[in-house]
């Protein structure tokens, strides 16, 4: 029978989420989209409607920080997969929420404590890993981090791991985009999350251990597939840490673009401490977040969408060795953000986080990634899934010996 | 009989204010301080007694705000002179209070309406000399902005009027802070005053007209004695205004010193919007105004002053003609931020803005400024103020035909 999907969250990454369900609702059972403000979810079904998609989809209002809530919801739709594209901070709670009932859950970010910026390594072990045994014991699916990074970029190592090399010494991931939202500043994400991922220690695994720098302290220059030369930097990334724990003798590092723009108004920012997560208080007595305020002040990612140009270039290059013989390769997927926009109404960086999720939840429909079991990403064969993503608009290509070509 | 004196407000000028009135206590009935909290005011006598001053010295509480609890404690302490060096919110109010009493007022900056940024010209006629008349009526003494700038630099015009020039030409102000706090960013000043400053439209007087550019918009490289050279901007600032009143057939500019980093960190503050003082909600829905929480993350301009290093220059470079003949003057005073600290423990910026007001305060407790009506600075007799503040350790230069020489 087919199940039904119940999506949590209704920000930018929610709309490319709910609008490809839809796009695919042959797939599925019944489609929910539940969030604490229902009216936001009401506001994508009605996008989805604009589309020309006429497939039933119910709006819930769900305080998803609360896992009997969570539990409840699922077993009154009788959901049987959840794809948790809210806050970074209710992954817990909905994992629970799963285990209680049965559901297959997918998320697309390692889970966050509000209070915490960057905790240390290992990030997933704090957290997620911990309940591996409540899922393996409950014959629950739970796949983690399956947007395009993490998700479909760990799928690109697991690729090459199954093709090209029988042993891997290095998986460098390279996220570029060079798409031009045309404000002064903005962030791609919402602020508070896009932040945090650069105020603390920035983590790769190198030489066997983890190694510590400081945000935008290591740059290195790339020279990709259609966005050119662009300067990345070593970043802290959930990816890293659970590559690193499949593939112990390789480094694992993450490379993030950035413009001199964006690292100057970042670095006045946190050099002042308004991208502080921790209180202040004003003269006239008033306790405030100040990071709250930068993000309050900052457009709304979601209102960029209509005026983004350009493209996103994200990819894997892995070096490895066959037979002891050392080689490498680069795979990669360009994104183009107005082709996002004019499929379903969201900037190109929603739409790589968005439709990976839902090629897993079709996965996990027809059986072929139903393991019963919590997994990141790397740990399931990869060309059911890559192939699949190519068919949902998110298609993989390869630089190797032979060129640069589809998957 | 000696005046008795009564300072309003409790920061970092009112601190200099208040030693150079304890230094200076023969001039004087007996020493008052006023503020809000009166805690701040307590530990600024707590800091005289540790200079070895034991004069006598009271702290009081005072709403500013409400002119009617000014009036009253000026009755009660019968104070014949008020300096105002609290926000510049409170000359209103604190004005009002002297009319009522026939006690003196002086003050160092124009006052501000906390709801409107840099108000356009004439300035002083939007509140201050509305009550020119009053003042008259009365016999009441109120020197308006006469802090360094405005202050000093409006005496140092009177000079060139009084003793170079039967014709004046053009007065531009320098104000040139080459000293360093060893912080990544701060301001000298309150912040919230500091930003206001430069967040709205320059206006300068050029030409018999006034002239508007954006701040940071025109620049100037300046060779000045002991800083050498610096780039100072086009800004607004009180004397513009009144200067422009009585020399309205010369063009009055003042170029504020800047480097580039404070530039780069005001830019990036103004163009997120973090300096606004309209309030915005943040998603939690706290209403917040973003300029008070950057006030709150900077740090407390009084705490740079123990490792201030480094001079500042202010001065006028007037031009004008004396019976037809061309020629210019540049008048300027080097202060010292260690010095400052030492003698009274503040930073040279507050020590400028706080020893001028004193000179005055003298000058009329003498009888030579106490003139029974509303004037600025430029309409007294410049001579005894600059000798009196040379004494008191603001010394005047001058370079002209004759070279670089002490007044």
């Amino acid at each position: 029978m087919a199940k039904n999907v119940l999506i949590i969250g209704a920000g930018g990454v929610a709309q490319v989420v709910a609008h490809k369900v839809a796009q695919n609702a042959k797939e599925f059972g019944t489609l929910h989209i539940a969030s604490r403000t229902p009216s936001k979810a009401e506001k994508i079904i009605a996008s989805i409607r604009d589309k020309g998609h006429s497939v039933a989809f119910s709006a819930h209002a769900l305080d998803a920080m609360d896992s009997a809530a969570v539990a409840a919801l699922i077993r009154r739709i009788d959901a049987g997969i959840v794809i948790n594209v809210g806050s970074a901070f209710i992954n817990m709670t909905v994992l629970q929420g799963c285990i209680e009932t049965g559901a297959a859950y997918l998320d697309t970010a390692i889970h966050e404590d509000p209070a915490k910026i960057c905790e240390t390594p290992p990030w997933y072990a704090n957290y997620e890993w911990k309940r591996r045994e409540d899922c393996e014991k409950a014959g629950v699916t739970a796949i983690l981090g399956v947007g395009f990074d993490p998700g479909v970029v760990n799928a690109y190592a697991r690729l090459a791991e199954d093709e090209y090399f029988d042993k891997i010494d290095s998986i460098d991931i390279v996220d570029i985009n060079a798409g031009s939202h045309g404000r002064w500043f903005a962030t791609n994400f919402d602020p508070e999350i896009n932040f945090r991922e650069f105020t603390g220690t920035v983590y790769s695994w190198q030489g066997g251990e983890w190694r510590e720098n400081a945000m935008f302290e290591v740059g290195r220059e790339w020279d990709l597939p259609i966005v050119g030369k662009r300067t990345a930097y070593l970043s802290g990334h959930d990816e890293v840490h659970s590559l690193a724990a499949r593939y112990k003798q390789a480094d694992v590092r993450f490379w993030m673009g950035f413009g001199e723009h964006y690292i100057n108004v970042f670095t006045v920012l946190k050099n002042l401490g308004l991208l502080s997560e921790q209180p202040v208080t004003t003269a006239e007595g008033l306790e405030v977040v100040p990071l709250k305020v930068v993000k309050a002040v900052l457009p709304d990612p979601a209102s960029l969408a209509p005026d983004y140009e350009g493209k996103t270039c994200i990819g894997d290059l892995v070096k490895g060795t066959l037979d002891g013989k050392p080689g490498e390769v680069f795979i990669y997927n360009v994104a183009d953000h107005k082709d996002a926009y004019n499929e379903v109404g969201s900037q190109g960086i929603s739409y790589t986080a968005g439709v990976p999720p839902v090629a897993a939840a079709i996965l996990v429909a027809r059986g072929t990634w139903d393991v019963k079991r919590m997994v990141n990403v790397e740990d399931l064969a990869a060309r059911p899934f890559l192939e699949l993503l190519g068919e949902l608009g998110l298609p993989t290509r390869v630089i190797d010996a032979s060129g640069d070509h589809p998957l």
